[in-house]
């Protein structure tokens, strides 16, 4: 090998990163070997910094190092209103498309019996105090795949316990599609959740 | 904005890796906080231990923690062959695609006056030393830029005082492309370079 063993073993260690290969890794560490050091020591230290010390929100379950996050501790938002996410990087997501000003409960993954994630998992005890404590509408956000229904099937079913409106984010044919070039299952959605055109508005 | 002060930082000296984007590193960050947070810490390290002590191999300048690097030190590489690359990721490239046996010069960059580049940045003294040591053979392997060229024909003009046999490695039509769709100066230099075939052979 024509590197030396610090150089190599940072290399190695940057293919940790998803998406990097050897060559992206090899790029990566020579051009902050050579032209950003200090960047490379800031990022060093932003690492150890988030690995030790960020948990869950005690709110919502989402990533963060302070006990309640940024979005549950904002007076600006709407408690009533509770959106359920299966990962952090829904929220951004849904933050930057839509003007949604409720809070969110994150399940950091969805049920999965094969791989030993049921209700508990997903801090779904959690969730219904949350019910408990009286909530005007859940909006399910789950994927939509197998796991993702069933999990929103599965709170919903929690959350009739206590009259709680609950609504599911529509799937169909996504903006700007042809008709011709969408599978046949996101089609069959779409068709099944038509909706009436209010022909006075 | 929807996450935490230490994710947030995070996600931002991700950016600092080339390639990198806000979305790439927002993944990366999660990806790692989510599923590989022993991964995180030892790539922190990594990177700290490399940012600190990699320093330049004393014989061929490449980057390297040892004060002479692997190749330089190796008794299988033959001394009396010097390669000139411009930067440490030429290496890898030139072993893994040649049988070059010999050892290497980095010049850590190429000739470039307005930049304030000159003789001294790129350690030609350390490397006319080499030449006066005795070098059987001098490779000019720099890229085939304006800078790149006039690196080569600065050292070209250093070899010739101890009338060290120098070459220069080919440049012409690349194998596997249609030679309708090469830009004009490499086929112009792949012209100008043409071989005579020994029919004999």
């Amino acid at each position: 090998m024509s590197f030396s063993p610090l150089i190599r073993e940072l290399i190695d260690q940057l293919c940790v990163l998803p998406g990097i290969g050897p060559k992206s890794a090899q790029r990566m560490a020579l051009h902050l070997l050579q032209r950003n050091r200090e960047g490379g020591q800031h990022l060093a230290m932003a690492l150890l910094n988030a690995m030790s010390e960020v948990g869950h929100c005690r709110m919502c379950r989402t990533l963060s190092e302070v006990e309640t996050c940024p979005i549950c501790s904002s007076p600006q938002r709407d408690p009533r209103l509770l959106c359920i996410v299966e990962s952090p990087a829904n929220i951004p997501a849904i933050e930057q498309a839509t003007h949604y000003s409720g809070l969110y409960f994150v399940l950091m993954g969805h049920l999965s019996p094969i791989d030993g994630i049921g209700p508990e998992e997903l801090g779904l005890g959690l969730l219904v105090e949350r019910f408990e404590a009286g909530i005007d509408e859940v909006i399910l956000a789950t994927s939509p795949t197998v796991e993702g229904e069933a999990t929103a099937q599965y709170i919903a079913d929690l959350a009739s316990v206590n009259q709680t409106k609950t609504t599911r984010i529509a799937h169909g044919v996504p903006v700007g599609s042809e008709l011709e070039y969408i599978d046949e299952n996101t089609l069959s959605l779409a068709f099944h959740g038509r909706r009436n055109l209010d022909i006075n508005n």
